[in-house]
């Protein structure tokens, strides 16, 4: 099944997701700590179980989950298998899934993630992949028209908070621009998707100075995926003010600030923050 | 069981690996073209098959094997559990194992990365592993201390050599410093081990103008990862040209010019391959 709209760009359903559900992006990272506070295993078994609760609370209120990938890898096959269920519930549920994984690689290697994430029936099938750009945009040129071909999403690291991030993604190209800057060119110019909202879309961190990783908007809205709210630090009401002209594209993503309700009030919690987030959205 | 000496540094495994088995690392691509050229299938099995061919052919001649983790990854779970099975055959046949999937993140998503492949008992349990600095080298430090605590390895991407890499990894930082030096004086800077040989090494492309990077090399012998030799353009002769004063550490890896010998022919392709490395070896 294809959540929000089946044979719809990805940017098009990412945009009725929005607009019927809010932009609260629920992320399924079980940590150690969670996992313990949950009652659950710290293992294959345990991640699974925590996924399909979180999935199930989410399904009646969001949207869009976001499992991440490594929390799952690092129990290996076991681990994935527990993804793949993780992943086949949401979508199943009629949830958008954004797998996080930030894979980036060239040629064939690249493609081969693309085949992993982003092709229909595939064991891991998402609705949208974040990538990394270290390798430059056009390395990803295949894996941005396989998705567009699919009905995909991908979301391009472009400005991330972490202070350490700041001098490689702030140096200047040859023509000033930043790094950033030419990573959301890039990618912004590769998309072919018909709709209102673009299919490839940008990771920027919700703490981000916007400015002074030389960040400006585009004509289209451009999604983009924002982690760093809730318990890291960017609360809904600064929304409009740290994303300015990117702000109607933007899809907040919570996880510690939601998982850490535990199991029982998972539910209501989500409920909660979703609310906090409807007030200014566009959608 | 640890390749190459138990409770060493990975820099000093590696150096050992080269001393005694020379410099080319046999890549492990199973694209569907070769799975295809073997007669197997395009599917978890088939890669499975041909990765554990690729060990037995490999084990008795060279001393390093780098399975590319995105042709696993596309079969999912599946998938996974052929890599972990070729990884394992590798490691009990004494071969060094680089994992090259490129994970880059921060935080605790990085450390599950870490914990997935660079950890003792995991079932993904590899010598090194790949890894990508869009996030700043700074949000890999836990990942690179996790590495040198438990004698593994990690090569960053520093430079390489497609065309569309050039503007990102040769763009300046506040010092005028290219970004590929920049990472490479970084990860140099964070390496705490013993032995001649660095535990955190580079992946460094061996078609790359070293000097157009900014890329100068170190008083200590740093592990320079090189894709590209064989059927993407470098060749043995061209290494110490190439690779100046980096030579000493460059690990030369190839794949495709290997692996379309077939399964019959491909150990002597890769005693013929490995032959041709030994006449400049420093090890």
């Amino acid at each position: 099944m294809s959540s929000f709209g089946s044979r719809l760009p990805f940017g098009s359903r990412l945009h009725r997701a929005v607009a019927t559900r809010g932009r609260l992006c629920v992320g399924i990272d079980p940590h150690d700590a969670l996992l313990r506070e949950w009652g659950l295993g710290v293992d294959a078994r345990g991640v699974r179980e925590f996924g399909l609760r979180t999935v199930d609370a989410a399904a009646s209120t969001v949207g869009i989950v976001k499992p991440q990938v490594s929390f799952f890898e690092r129990f290996g096959s076991a681990g994935f298998a527990a993804l793949e269920e993780v992943m086949a519930a949401a979508r199943a549920a009629g949830l958008l899934v954004i797998a996080d994984a930030k894979r980036g690689d060239i040629g064939t290697t690249m493609d081969a993630y693309a085949a992993a994430w982003l092709t229909p029936g595939a064991p891991l099938e998402a609705d949208a992949l974040t990538v990394s750009p270290y390798l430059g945009v056009g390395a990803l040129a295949s894996t941005l028209a396989h998705a567009l071909a699919h009905d995909k999403g991908v979301f391009v690291l472009a400005a991330t908070s972490n202070p350490e991030a700041a001098a490689l993604q702030t140096a200047r190209v040859d023509a000033g621009t930043t790094i950033a800057a030419a990573v959301a060119d890039e990618v912004v110019a590769a998309d072919t998707s018909r709709g209102d909202w673009s299919s490839l879309g940008l990771v920027v961190g919700a703490t981000v100075d916007l400015a002074d990783r030389g960040l400006r908007p585009f004509a289209r809205t451009v999604p983009i995926l924002a982690p760093g709210f809730g318990a890291q630090g960017a609360e809904p009401a600064d929304l409009a003010r740290v994303f300015g002209g990117f702000a109607d594209g933007v899809i907040a993503s919570e996880s510690r600030s939601i998982l850490s309700a535990g199991p029982d009030r998972l539910s209501a919690r989500i409920a909660e923050r979703a609310d906090m987030y409807r007030g200014d959205s566009h959608g």
